[in-house]
């Protein structure tokens, strides 16, 4: 499923950004700035973000395959770049038009810094995949102003949006320099000081209510959160303050426990895109924004490289092919920027950001172009090698290359129907001689088979990951246990009480309308948990296999009224039916109507 | 209850209001816009409105009792608005201060004449209790400015938030001019032209989405939609127009079978403070703004009137017990904005607008003033007369004064317990003779007797009322069956499945955390519906009468997982104990901590 993705990334999305771009606005808000011609700023004041959020997709995929058909598209937005960089380095289409001359005076909602933490990171991505590093150097320019403006010894600002951290160590890592380190340390420990000022939003939205070592939980606007303790980690990665792993921790324990969604979507409130409390967690009105689940991928992912725990890896996991993966149509041009749960069959209120169809673009852009990216380097998160190993965290049909580290082997050919299939088939080029071989063996996985070279193999699994000695290996095979599992709610998730969510593997299921029979609304259908679900035929359609649920009609007939008097508890279902799910990923892609991820149960 | 709650009004919340214009700048603005003192204009750019509204509740309790405590206070601020008012007649403290010269330039957020219409409102009832027509001559020179703008042939516009056209037909009818009634009649029918511009919130939000005649449900944001709700029935029972009429009844019926909570507060999102689909009913996050409740209030007594019909008067009282009475404090001077029926034990977000417990004022201040001009006019919803008899809508133990109505009786006297007590008891001076009485039935009394002068006697119930011939009766008494009701919701409203809530005649109970035995979260309580209630003393904090249910701790051990594989439905719970429940208006007065209306049925 990856491999899709990334085909059809680099096929159809990267193209349909671009086009975006010009259509709305964004590039020609550049050419403003660069006097290229007149008008006015269009869109958000981030907009910036968006043409670096493409930069960077493509750059990543210059590692993967041919860009060429992007080469005019960079050179000249390079180009344009430059030419609307001020002298003094200072480059926001933004401010440069609206309000020409106040540089970095209102960084609450100005999104300075933010944006310019994009342009590193689509810098850092063409030099680390090309070596090309004009795009880094023009944001090296804005960086060096902003280190003279706001670094140590000047003055103490910390932007309203919160990238700018993990761009500036992953800059740090590029060149080596520790002025980067410094920067992104001090605008970490600057955070949660009220320094963005007072506002209707909060000082949480802001991430801006205490100090990073001292937060209890996952709070405030959920994007700006996660981007926050993925810099984070990266700071503590090369500083090792252990108060900051503690806070990352605790932040982690939060959201997971109390405030993620079963897809690994978060961000429960539409008013603030925030977290809520603990256990708030409406499937109708979920946010879950896309960018807040990538952005989840990104801090789990970080957790993950620093402990080398199996729970990150689940839970990155989670969020790639359920929130994530839902958010993108399939032919990689239409986009949800919120992912319910849940919606009605007959809709009455207005739904800004969450449209009940995937569109092409969004007023507020951030998601689609930040899809781009996080999928174009997609497969750096599948494997990762050390001195005494190499470790398989997601598995896809693949090509891994080993570099020095497999001994006579160059290259692990990894086959797989993954995640619709446990089996994965690893195949070494030459015998193996790697140290450890890690395969992650998934929490939901209830059991799991390793056959080394075609014998069963006992191996031992630590952090949720199968220890197998690299000694001469050519091949092996793992088959994950990946049954059908219905779930329950925690109790204390009032929203969804009384009803089950089916998983099979990493993948969540969801019911729509299209599938149950005429007449039926599937918000009279109920479920049989105990029945549970059966994998069901591919569809030709979507290209993946269903699950067949058992279901009925509710028992009870509604009435007109909406607090009835109690009647003695439910009354027993009528009939019985064979439900189709569908992966939540692809939903909403055989007509429009209703659709559940938890459902009643009778 | 509502003559208790008149006193505190009068004796309390009045003064209160009064010292919270001047704290937070709305008469300050008046005075920069007098050229009295300069400065910036503080608040959000409707707060003259906060200043009419306090004006209208002295001036409804005028009629009432003595203000004189307040003589000082009105006359300088009539003076003052006068000073404030331009030669055109224009008067808004905001566009005066902020944009001076773009009168209605900016109609969609500006609430020029949202703020005109409660100055209209204000001159009304001082006009109607007192005579006094000052503060009504400065409404009139600014509508007869915006009649010479706005009016028939000069542009069209509608204001982004109505309520001028209920206050036009007040006008017309306290003055007999035409020229306001179709004022009020051009402002429904320009609505729904998408008049005020594209805007992110979207058209739905401004009501102006959809002719008045066309729409089909209600929408939007909630205090719009039922402050042009209460205009268009106005204009209706002006004009007669049946489709107008037609389309009040289609709002009505969706509110109040698909929109509305159980306490009557309607609006559940906090995003756009708006109605959502059918049946999105979160008790955590409704928003249930106050003033939504009170303009609910508004449109169900309008419909009573146009139609005599006892349903109306039902959602009235329900609003006004539950809904309108939770959100003050017993001393008047502490006020919810938005409505909960649920607070968790644990809050973790930023909950803007909905604290745990009440507070003095708000910077968006629209509800207080607004319950204060309700309150102080409550008497008035109570009973009304025709040529052809007397009704009773509100039982209150109280004085109604018949006029030419009675014969030769004069008041009628009536004592009573209710919402409390079922009990009602009419006592006349002398025999009456005023043609039909007619006697609310609620919906939720199971069974009545009505006693006439000692005797048991029949008489017909038509759309929720008795008719009893008034052929010189002197006393009647009237028992109301008021049991405990144990409610389950329509199954539709997914987020309260499982759950049941509990009333007593008109009244919403809640449980609160501070009544549960130490270690025991109410996230944990679950209830027997099958016990049902009980009624319990009269507790002496609240002077009102507790319910006792029947509990148990949940069987389910929450653990650590949000989503751990369905185990075979619920456990059973453990031990059983009492439970005391508050009515859901006197929730938050003893203690802080966690409270819900609906409650986990084992």
């Amino acid at each position: 499923m990856l491999a899709v993705w990334q085909r059809t990334n680099a096929d159809s999305t990267l193209a349909h950004c671009v086009s975006q771009l010009e259509a709305s606005g964004a590039l020609d808000n550049l050419r403003i700035a660069a006097g290229r011609m007149t008008g006015d700023f269009r869109g958000f004041q981030f907009a910036d973000s968006d043409v670096y959020k493409v930069l960077e997709a493509i750059g990543w995929e210059a590692g993967r395959g041919d860009v060429s058909a992007f080469d005019r598209f960079v050179s000249d937005t390079v180009d344009l770049l430059k030419a609307a960089q001020e002298d003094d380095g200072y480059l926001d289409s933004h401010v440069q038009i609206t309000r020409p001359g106040e540089k970095f005076a209102e960084l609450r909602w100005s999104h300075e810094l933010y944006c310019l933490g994009h342009l590193l990171q689509a810098g850092v991505a063409w030099a680390r995949t090309t070596g090309r590093r004009d795009l880094l150097e023009i944001g090296l320019r804005f960086a060096a102003l902003v280190d003279d403006t706001l670094g140590d010894g000047h003055t103490d600002a910390v932007d309203g949006h919160p990238e700018i951290e993990t761009a500036l160590v992953e800059v740090y890592r590029l060149t080596g320099e520790s002025r980067w380190l410094n920067l992104a340390q001090r605008m970490i420990d600057l955070r949660g000081h009220q320094l963005v000022g007072p506002d209707p939003f909060g000082f949480e939205y802001f991430q801006d209510h205490a100090p990073v070592r001292e937060v209890d939980g996952a709070a405030g606007h959920a994007v700006r959160q996660l981007y926050l303790a993925a810099g984070v980690a990266d700071a503590y990665v090369e500083n090792g303050d252990d108060a900051l792993l503690a806070a990352l921790e605790r932040i982690w324990t939060d959201m997971i426990g109390r405030k993620m969604y079963i897809s690994g979507g978060v961000g429960s409130r539409h008013r603030d895109e925030a977290f809520g409390d603990p256990f708030e967690l409406p499937p109708d009105r979920a946010y879950a924004e896309t960018c807040a689940a990538i952005a989840s991928v990104m801090f789990n992912w970080r957790m993950l490289l620093i402990t080398g725990e199996g729970r990150f890896a689940d839970e990155m996991e989670r969020a790639l092919y359920n929130a994530v993966a839902t958010s993108t149509s399939p032919d990689g041009c239409a986009f949800f920027y919120s992912n319910p749960l849940q919606v009605r069959t007959e809709r009455g209120g207005a739904h800004a950001q969450a449209p009940a169809r995937r569109v092409g673009w969004y007023a507020c852009a951030c998601c689609p172009p930040n899809l781009a990216r996080l999928i174009a380097s997609l497969h750096s998160y599948a494997a990762t090698t050390a001195d005494d190993g190499l470790q398989l965290h997601l598995y896809e049909s693949a090509t891994v290359r080993l570099g020095a580290l497999g001994g006579d082997a160059t290259t692990a050919t990894i086959t797989t129907g993954y995640p619709f299939d446990g089996g994965i088939h690893v195949e070494f080029d030459a015998p193996f001689s790697g140290g450890e071989l890690s395969l992650r063996i998934p929490a939901w996985a209830e059991s799991f088979e390793l056959t080394v070279d075609g014998v069963l193999t006992h191996a031992t699994e630590t952090d949720g990951y199968l220890r197998v000695a690299g000694n001469g290996i050519r091949s092996l095979d793992l088959a994950l246990d990946m049954p059908v599992v219905v779930h329950q709610p925690h109790p204390h998730i009032d929203a969804v009480r009384g009803c089950v969510a089916v998983t099979r593997g990493p993948v969540v299921y969801a019911v729509e309308q299209s599938d149950l029979p005429d007449g039926l609304v599937i918000e009279d259908l109920v479920i049989d948990p105990a029945a549970g679900g059966t994998v069901g035929a591919v569809d030709p359609e979507l290209g993946m296999p269903l699950l067949t649920l058992q279901g009925s009609r509710r028992g009870e007939v509604p009435g007109e009224q909406p607090y009835p008097e109690w009647r003695g508890g439910a009354s027993r279902p009528n009939g019985r039916m064979d439900v189709s799910a569908v992966p939540y990923a692809r939903w909403g892609n055989r007509g429009p109507g209703g659709m559940r991820v938890w459902l009643p149960a009778s």
